[in-house]
């Protein structure tokens, strides 16, 4: 039996921020306790005076290897979750995805197959539906027992993930006895694709209009749109990528009436704009995703919402295209650019950059990374928190060291940086996966394959 | 020339209340004064003493002889529209339906080729667009300098009038641009026809079953939905016969917003409710109409919006089915209820016993029933108000008289009456149309024909 | 029997724009008619061809000859209605004075000597009470019965008009029963005081500082206290001079709400802003009234309003103090520049030019400056509106004619305009007060005591 | 060194669910662990198998001994503590109160007199402000240094405890700049007093006109108001026993807006309704306080407040005076019954009761009642949760024992009890306090002046 003791940190979760020494055993935390020996060996000893000991983070929203618009996102789940460890981020969930007409057992099996071994963190998996029909209706419980929890649907691209409102409403009252989540990619995707084509036939073929033809007011009346429906159906609806604050104000006049809705947002939507989009010689494709980016004042209401919960998670949307060779698929064509953003190994610490620029709390950042989206997705207290009896899944975070973003020295497998140049304050020194270093001395010291798929349980925020 | 004077009355429009006679020259009114002679003649004298004199009735919302569901509604323009003089009303708006696949020109065409001749009072007409596309859209604006200015389309009923949301948007889009005005079914009819296979599948058949699954959310979500449909296009949008109070809530945000968004109720929504719904014995059917009838709670949402201008019109969205041969093809599946109910006849005297209850001023009676929906559709100041230069649409109104409604009594080609037995206060005694007595000493001595089709302006709220 | 004929103009009303004759015997319109002879003979023929015929203005917001902060409003009632005149405004509603520790008839008797026998225009008073208790409170029946229907009570000036929040609840219950009207001024003077020596103990002592210490956020608190008073004391109340778009929010709330809650803003909330606060050299002390000017921002939102009626008069709080004299008693301490502006001459024309700006339509332009403050002062239809029964006070209005404002030119008593240079189309051709001109061919041939006192009926929105 | 282990139990906190052990030293927890021996010998074991392991209750709302309308609190130091301790609470703050003139510190110093060396539990202390002027603004700050960091004032009871609007607003900048928390009873008193009169006069004699008088709308404009204070002053604020929806409304209003407002309501207020204060025989009197409880509609809007956190802590505003001798000072005048009620007691057990109910998780019961009191009141970690370093504050817990309430059995110093007869599922079985045993085996075994003062940091939720 491996014992490892982090002394001299200061232990932060989601609710308490304490100098504590933590003991873990094996893989998982057994004690936490006042500084000093209670008569303890370990056979590591970390020493993390002057740093934070923080949950590693949970990112609940990842593409790797995703096929979109006749490519793959660039990470695979070896890369990509390799990545994630460098930034701290030790659970992913990512999307397995239904090919219409087949069973979501069979897109399930298919994710796995991906995953299974080569990943250095642990994972889980949320299903896209892309048929709601009796079948897949029934193959929700036995996902569930399988444990894959919650169920994306899209309002958007009609053709090919989107559902009508009938099946949405389907998909939610079943959820509504079996405990799933459903997950909302809120746009209204008609409306949009008659927007697309009136600004390419107008001549409009830059990435800033993909911005353009994307309008927040269509975000927002999806976001309304699912959370009546969900409603009707009585059961909870949980929005991703929420991005313009006419959805957020959705999102918060439905939780002042006491209704179980979720949000997520993510660093790009707090940090970047429609600046970034308008940057010329199609520089702008780099920041192309969907939900798009908003003009910068949407930020201060995600800051907002963030603070006062009407936003509770932020995951990265991870779906990354290179921009040679896959984001130029899209040159004169705006409609044609993939659509998604690298992130997966810069959340942990874009929002402790958050923290020092005073806007969250130090509780608030383990929060809305580590807690909340382990609790939204069935993983809490093994993942998301530390406490006896949780994974060790652990980062010691130095919040005085400097970095600064960059394709060159990032890990993604992605030939740019949406935050190129960008300096951080704070930086991630060690990380433990089960009680298991993979970062360590400022290397990667993990191994494909270490990773486990982590069955979930339900949502307990119900 | 024939000149008419009407003495001694108080006249009411949107307005004023004044002690005035008025001067009818042939079909017009030429001048309001002072009662006393300024040395006017008159063929014919009408003493208005104790009575009220009013600006004949202005119904935007009627569906003569319209298919619906295999059958046809039961009023043909002559009888309905005779009817409707019976009720003080003297100008109807109806629904053209352009058959899917044919122009919008063939539909008005052949709904002139219904009305041409038959009718007791003048008419105009909206169009139903059954397809939304570059033709039908170009086709807008040929049928705006026909003087049909307004265009409906549904979010309900999927597979008949449905358009998504991409139609909504392009035909609000053309209304943005050649003045022309949406007007929207909103109900959310994917989710709906879910709750009504549902509703059917656990043996729910009576009724009452279509008040439930048609959930006053749902009403909201679309009134939401075709709001911020129309902020998208830079349009107006115009709901028709919102019945629920939170749809309402909606429009009162919107118009809050400082939105170019109207609405319409309809007397079913004022004095009746699920109450009538619930009916025994299939008696419910009665009262089948969508938007369907609600809760006695949302009645008096829906007078606070009249008395606030959130709503602007009541219309009675008039659509006849006998309940003996019509209604009775939905025994044991209320989904197979036609749609409708009678009211055309009742609109005026309705909103007159609002004002004897308190609900609203006389002034407002003629504003919601005249006036607004004569602006609302580009007819005033021709019809909906007493002025120099107005049709002389007029009805003397005897505001003490007293009248129980009943199927036995009234002149719609249906055999019930929604208000059976109902004591009202108020009778209309005399109604003009264009200066000639259509309603007079009890009769009606009217004829086919004389009603003429009028052209319509733009909307004269933008 | 003097008859006059003005014929070929558009007569706008708030409800109607109408090309017809109006005939006027002696003081009052005797009939509108379609142009073209009835047989009328007529003294005197104005042709109106090419020109608008409006109701004289009504401004309900006045203040004569008042003596505040140890000097008196620079127009007398001879000058100011002169002035008004010129502007084509031709009732006033000015404010008598209850004396702390007098009568509100003593108060009302001293206005009446003011005014008596000096007036070029009609006039009217509300009453503000500097007293609230048993005595006035009976009162005020009586001044009901003398016309005088409304009061005014301040939240604002403690020490001075300042009532606590029990005496505005009992005069607010006595309105409630007697029908009265409650205006408030709505400001929470009591906190503002502390802003201002806190503000001048800085060594904050210029005009602009006038509008940061009177901070929008304590309109908007003492907007919703009122309401909130007169919703417990079941009555209505009129919050005057609304500036700042938070305290606009409160009243679209409450209204929203079905509560009778009224507002009134004036043209220097709509025309002018802290910019002007903030000229130098003291040249901002022109434009210290209270409610402050407000940021630019804050206009869209005032515009708003008054579209969609949650703002229903626009008055003028004329109250104007000269530059020189007056104004510098402030020079080194804001909260010594007496409180006010002039504007009664200009309101016709600033509102004509929110016309030509696209803020407003012509019949929204009468209506807020004539119809409305006469329906909410109880003055309606003699006054506010030209039609059969009305006094004859119209207004021809050159809608082309083009003007600049300019102290050197306007004809109020005081040294300076609040708007110097501004260019307006529009302008005021003849104006007959009940049948008599009194301006006409450019030049004023009225006379000082034309104007007759006009004791008011109730409020008629209630 | 005394060390406890507690082991076997379901330690509950705040953010967590955690089968482990605990070890206490001394006064302090050191260790929490996962069940089974770390090779921990402790000097004693409390087998917790089958219970709940929670913080200790911390009551931030309490009045002991504080005279009031000519009397005193039935409840001594000693005898509420004690009652406190019974009922798993084991820190209370206390309400020290400035007389009129004095200094903050001599009030402060009175209170210190009557808890020292009587209190079972510990105890902080909030001030009450009766005046506020620049030398009571100067102590504010002294206070903080002394651990007194919350300042508490009235917009009700003038001329005893009120403060007008400027003197809030001061009190509040001042708590701006150094971090202390002004705490507002929030009810217009001024117009509360005009209704008092009123009824009375009306003959309204009985304890239910004293929930009619005390209007829900004037709770929520003081709500509204001092919120809005408090954004002028740039500081937060927290509100004092919430019972009113319309309150809590303003309150969820401004945290949608991002303000740092905070609320309270009591257990009064979630169980019992003006059905009560309408008990005949003047027993209404038992359920006199103020705020005063509301119709039972409202329960349902506050349980919704406290779950999505628009409040934030239960407390139980304890202030107790008996039927007989004291409440009966009332009898024919409402308004001379003592206000409040007892409860300091039964706030654990009713909360856990709304854990049984389904109102509440059971992370968020200890929340409201253990961990936000502790953090809004600067207590945090050291009090409300269960953590390495805290004191060992501790409570075993039952959650399947019954039990019912009555004034026959509950230790508090009053001759009734509020919920006589009540069941309750849940009771509290063994309670340390700092590492102590004080209830233990069905009976009190602490000792007066165990308790000890807690002096306090600033709010931590800024």
């Amino acid at each position: 039996m491996t014992r490892t003791l982090i002394t001299g940190g200061l232990v932060i979760t989601a609710s308490d921020e304490l100098h504590v020494d933590v003991l873990v055993e094996e893989s998982r935390v057994v004690a936490l306790a006042t500084p000093g020996s209670h008569g303890w060996t370990a056979d590591r000893v970390i020493d993390a005076r002057g740093k934070y000991v923080i949950p590693g983070g949970v990112d609940g929203h990842t593409h790797m290897e995703m096929p979109f618009g006749g490519t793959m996102s660039s990470d695979t789940f070896e890369t990509g979750t390799t990545a994630a460890a460098w930034g701290g981020t030790t659970t992913i969930v990512d999307f397995a995805i239904q090919s219409k007409g087949g069973s979501l057992r069979e897109g399930l099996d298919k994710w796995h197959e991906k995953a299974d071994g080569t990943c250095a963190i642990d994972y889980g998996f949320h299903m896209i539906m892309s048929d709601v029909n009796d079948a897949t209706l029934k193959q929700m419980d036995k996902l569930i027992e399988a444990g894959v929890t919650s169920f994306k649907l899209f309002t958007a691209y009609p053709g090919v993930f989107y559902s009508d409102d009938g099946q949405i409403l389907r998909a939610m009252q079943r959820a509504g006895t079996n405990g799933g989540l459903v997950m909302m990619h809120a746009e209204n995707g008609i409306a949009i694709d008659v927007l697309v084509e009136q600004a390419l036939a107008r001549g409009e073929r830059d990435p800033r209009h993909h911005g353009e033809v994307r309008r927040a007011l269509l975000e927002a009346e999806a976001t309304h749109r699912v959370i009546r429906l969900s409603q009707v159906a009585g059961a909870p609806v949980y929005v991703v990528h929420v991005s313009a604050r006419e959805a957020l104000a959705e999102l918060t006049r439905a939780r002042d009436e006491g209704l179980p809705v979720f949000g997520e947002t993510c660093p790009q939507y707090l940090f970047l704009s429609t600046d970034n989009l308008a940057e010329p010689d199609f520089e702008g494709a780099k920041y192309v995703c969907s939900t798009p980016l908003r003009p910068k004042e949407h930020q201060a209401a995600l800051w907002r919402g963030l603070r006062t919960n009407d936003l509770q998670v932020v995951s990265t949307d991870h779906c990354p295209f290179c921009f040679k060779g896959q984001k130029d698929m899209g040159i004169g064509d705006f409609s044609k650019i993939p659509n998604g953003m690298p992130g997966v190994e810069h959340r942990m610490d874009l929002l402790h950059q958050a923290v020092v620029d005073g806007h969250i709390s130090r509780r608030r950042w383990i929060e809305i990374a580590c807690a909340a989206p382990a609790r939204m997705f069935g993983l809490y207290p093994r993942k998301g928190t530390i406490a006896p009896g949780a994974d060790a899944d652990i980062v010691v975070y130095d919040p005085e060291a400097e970095q600064v973003l960059s394709a060159e020295t990032h890990h993604m497998n992605v030939d740019y940086s949406a935050y190129e140049g960008k300096r951080i304050t704070g930086r991630v020194e060690t990380v433990l996966s089960r009680g298991v270093p993979i970062i360590e001395g400022g290397a990667y010291v993990g191994h494909a394959g270490h990773g486990a798929y982590v069955p979930r349980g339900l949502c307990q925020y119900l």
